[in-house]
């Protein structure tokens, strides 16, 4: 509590902004696994290729788009996933983002 | 007809490739515009801020994703939203991204 980073409200969100936060692959990936947790997750607990470092700033990112909302639970800093609002600004861009996220290529078909 | 310019069959489309693509405002402008028009639309249809061989760069960025389809009249390059296979392979995709350009922060709103 008290330490809580800075988020954009709602009426900030811009879509150029949430566009370059999610062309990422990693930023689209810590979306992607937030929205299957279906909870908060801490920063450790995410399956990410890059460094502790490098992890950190994709956050900072998302959390500046908008995407995300980050709180400490004592020395954790959660992340939660701004759903109401981002589906409120922008409806269904999360949900088509999560779902093309496991698209599979027609070929791939049976 | 003849020289019909290299287009990806659905089963190629890539989400990273389409974000790339639509991450650019003048690339997502020249969408919402083929959206907005209901109709194929050549090259010089367009109201874009940029100039025509940057504009010509753009689609073809586009069209490599599999966003559009470009085909010849006589001398002028027309383009075609690829509506139906993007929806097939990253359903509401699109539909997201074009209302999402139309979205009015809530503080605009009534």
């Amino acid at each position: 509590m008290g330490r809580t980073p800075p988020h954009p409200d709602p009426s900030q969100f811009d879509l150029q902004r949430v566009l370059e936060a999610l062309v990422d692959p990693v930023r689209r990936s810590i979306v992607t696994q937030l929205d299957a947790s279906g909870e908060d997750v801490a920063c450790g607990g995410f399956d990410l290729p890059v460094s502790k470092s490098t992890a950190t700033h994709h956050f900072t990112v998302l959390r500046e788009a908008g995407l995300i909302r980050q709180y400490y639970v004592g020395t954790s800093r959660m992340n939660a996933l701004r759903r109401a609002e981002l589906d409120d600004v922008f409806p269904g861009l999360l949900d088509a983002l999560v779902r093309a996220g496991r698209a599979v290529p027609d070929e791939a078909r049976t």
